[in-house]
């Protein structure tokens, strides 16, 4: 996120003289008015290989921008703000359009460790979570073959599978569950049972925390929840393995990688990708392209409306799940 | 564990001829003959970077040792073989000191990422352990900050705190709770709410598994059980976090590293400490220096009894806790 | 390459049942006929995160295998095999082409960390190279920042300044020379004293080992010869930075990355495409379009004709340069 | 370095209460009384993590210092110092013990990535250096092996071998060149081609910058000059590499790893190392040890004087080469 903040101050600021203002954590901060100047000086350049966000973040209720929307607009007048640049995911691009179609001029650039925005080849922050969970499971491998394990990964992925499948093929774990194909847990048993039949060492199965039964399957347990109400640590990976060692009596075991897969230096090619994002948002702006966001398309950088960008989110589709598929067992 | 091995066989076969042999799946390859011949040549040298073990590795009861030492002196009379090098953590010491004593030719070498064998600095697999522990403790700084969290993170270590005391140190934790020490909840929530008032963005606790209430603090449910009787993914750091949003109603972030601690390749460190301690083994089988474990003293490599060494764990002692404490809050 | 290997297995042993056979040593042992066979195994499954290649390479002169069509027909008839997936750079895609142009059933896949065949998004392999440049690059910034230096640091890339562009983007180098837009020593110091000026800490230039100089601008020594006639050591890299500094009168430290760019584990993006760019070759053999190159294009991996993809090489064009451009000083 | 200025001002600044102020860039900075208030709180928490140091460094010949008595005390007095707290290597601590004995209380830190302070077990910046080293190691075997090449790799060490022989041996290297053992060119050349005729597929060679050749083995060029008078990069490695080829005729590599190995985020174990020579440093002052330098003996931090720690540099002593040695060839 950094990337963008840094790539944006050094077109808009450094090469077309524009004031940057930076809101803090997110639209709260736009509401509230709380801000602060960046310039395009030696501090903002080397802000680039810190994970995070120099203007923190914050989960907002889009409802609340609805209700504050003359508060927006007046934010907007009184600091002489000609254009909002809102980076961040599904929610903060759907409020973002929404703002545009109110006429606040709008340019977002896309972010999400999911890679769940549509009409884009990817988003940044998802090559680096995909590294971390790599790096994770690599190491599960080394300690399951030595010690004959069935080890379940669960990965982050609500709606999409992405971050599960493609850190399931970089580390040739043996399946891969996504939210988009609902599992059958007999075919699971019995995929491991015959891996250890054949004599193999170990299986890893990464789960996408989005992840379902088939109908009639298992049932998973909706939030299975403690004494206090929560149910954070209970999620589909546990219940899964759970049932697993039910079923063929084999020990499992099961890590969450949680959010250790959010934080940290982004890895080069996020890095690329932000700022490549961020220059061109600035030139969005300059060139008055409004409701728009910026994509990867390939190669090169383009401009997708943020109705079509908003209109679904990006899952996996059959044919990369097939694809994903020949590498099971 | 890799490194020992190929140590103790560029030595013993390298430098002095001895023929070589390892047992698969530790005790258990024993009990039951199971063995492969390792030889000085270019593959076993490869094996140095590779975490894990090529010989494979299983929990075996001691007391299956004990009725089976006819055996496994049988085993060690029919091939001839002159001295055991088993390599382990405590259990595989003790069980170790026992075969000695039994007139079995033993040289123990200290294997825990724990760090709990006493009578030497240290042990190989811990710098490994801290390392990857103080990885993901880096990058949930950068998620805690942009976010205002409070994150628990729960590491291995049922007795001793070393791996929870030394990546709370490397990575700047707020508090770290150890075994050793038993923790009062309301002090943690205070120094929770001090850091928020102060202003400050985020607090992370590192939380070893093996980290108790004290007297009257919580009840930490052990072992809480789930329908199918099982409990391990409901440890002390979900509880605790569970308690402190209950009683500071701030949302609270847990992960469990669990077994990703384990794996993958080691650290420098723990290459070269692996691979003195495998040839300096391998000189003590030669000169008959049996009923010992190698350990580190400084910069050397020395022996010391399996009998002085097995007698009791290495704990954090108050000093160094005291030390670490300094950085607290 | 190791991706590569077992993805065509798998899908071509594994899903097709046809028979693999690997040739040593590149084209070399396709000429000399020698091959190990390669099953659908476990052994094989888990050479997806080692780097290299259990194949082993050489460098062939094409013209080797011009004088040798009929010795590689006859291999080829001998061993009953229908189809040939050679996997390289420009050298080996170009002798794959005039081969498919004699007849031979190939399809071939594109691999070279600089990132220079045209018609595909990208290679494998560049990522990993971009990735560890970065991270040496990273490395740098820190005690140029300590010492106040300047520091050059030379990277792959002697047609294409690709490895160059993305690594120098990624670790906000203030400066990246590349092999298509010559440099101007004089336009170097400049940017470099005006930094200084500016009270900045240090100037980190990158320099792709193809870089130039623009006529009249400094003599670069072609190949400065040592007395023994070799000259690997005074690259680019070197000579500017004695030039450097015999302009502005200030330190100036060189680093060339050299071959620690080529080696170890691939990053996840390199796997995930290595793997499939192999499933996608098998399926075209089994399909027999030949004559093809794999190629990524946006998320699809694609074929183009080898004959197309061979015709130029893929350079940074003027516009990708002008967008890294913005970034420096 | 970082990480012992926290430690430092948490211990006498949290603790204690005393105020801390750092001068830039060393010796020059207090010669010239350019300093920096540092005070107990989160922006000093969080530098923990990054490499290099908030105070600058610069090298000073300690001849300045000598003429700068008089204003070195002025500075002290002026700024009401009670205590001074160098951390460096054996230059800084020289300085620092020829201070103390002019009457300046003095406490220093050992910091050195060469390992070459006596009367401690090691230093911080060594186990990141070795690390560096290492790993790029790792990676040139990947691609030495695929390529059947000789590779050499020259790293830090002008007097003592530490670095080349730790990394060395965690790396697995086939033969590593220290300054305190002269190397026979005649014997390295055996060396490779008994590996080679072996059937092995590679030679691996670590050199310290400051390893030697052995009388009437070969000519090394002292710094061999270039057109401007300049040296750095006809280092022993590549002179070595060029004679090896010329007798063997085999091609070699050669990777000089230079300021790589200086830079990044240190590993866990520098960070514990440097935070707790940090925390004894002050209790030092505290207390009024004096003259003293902090040292790591064993687990324990202590305290030896300056006269004795810069004595004389720590060599690698014979029994710890010829433990390297066992795994040569």
């Amino acid at each position: 996120m950094n990337a963008v903040i840094r790539a944006v101050v050094r077109t808009a600021n450094g090469r077309y003289g524009d004031a940057i203002v930076g809101f803090q954590d997110g639209w709260r901060g736009l509401l509230e008015d709380r801000k602060i100047q960046i310039q395009n000086d030696d501090r903002t350049d080397r802000i680039l290989t810190k994970g995070g966000t120099i203007l923190g973040t914050a989960r907002t209720n889009p409802e609340v921008l609805r209700e504050g929307l003359g508060r927006v607009k007046r934010t907007l007048d009184d600091n002489g703000i000609d254009a909002l640049v809102p980076i961040g995911g599904e929610g903060t691009l759907t409020a973002a359009h929404w703002l545009s179609e109110e006429g606040v001029p709008v340019v977002g650039v896309p972010k999400t460790i999911d890679n769940d925005i549509d009409h884009t080849d990817t988003t940044f922050g998802h090559d680096t979570a995909v590294s971390i969970a790599t790096d994770a499971i690599d190491r599960l491998h080394t300690t399951a073959e030595s010690h004959q394990r069935v080890m379940l990964v669960e990965v982050m992925g609500r709606h999409a599978g992405w971050i599960a499948m493609n850190s399931g093929i970089a580390s040739g774990a043996h399946l891969t569950l996504v939210p988009e194909v609902p599992f059958d847990v007999d075919e699971v048993c019995t995929m491991i049972k015959r891996r250890f039949q054949r004599g193999d060492s170990h299986f890893i199965c990464v789960v996408a925390e989005g992840a379902k039964p088939a109908e009639g399957s298992f049932h998973l347990r909706e939030g299975g929840v403690d004494e206090y109400g929560h149910e954070r640590f209970t999620g589909v990976a546990h219940q899964l393995g759970v049932e697993i060692e039910r079923r063929i009596g084999k020990e499992v075991r099961t890590t969450v990688l949680g959010h250790v897969q959010r934080g940290g230096s982004p890895t080069p090619y996020d890095r690329v990708l932000a700022t490549r994002f961020g220059l061109h948002a600035a030139e969005a702006v300059h060139h008055g392209h409004f409701g728009q966001m910026v994509a990867l398309h390939g190669t090169e950088i383009g401009l997708v409306s943020l109705a079509e960008a908003t209109k679904q989110l990006k899952l996996v589709p059959p044919d990369r799940h097939a694809e994903a598929a020949a590498f099971f067992g």
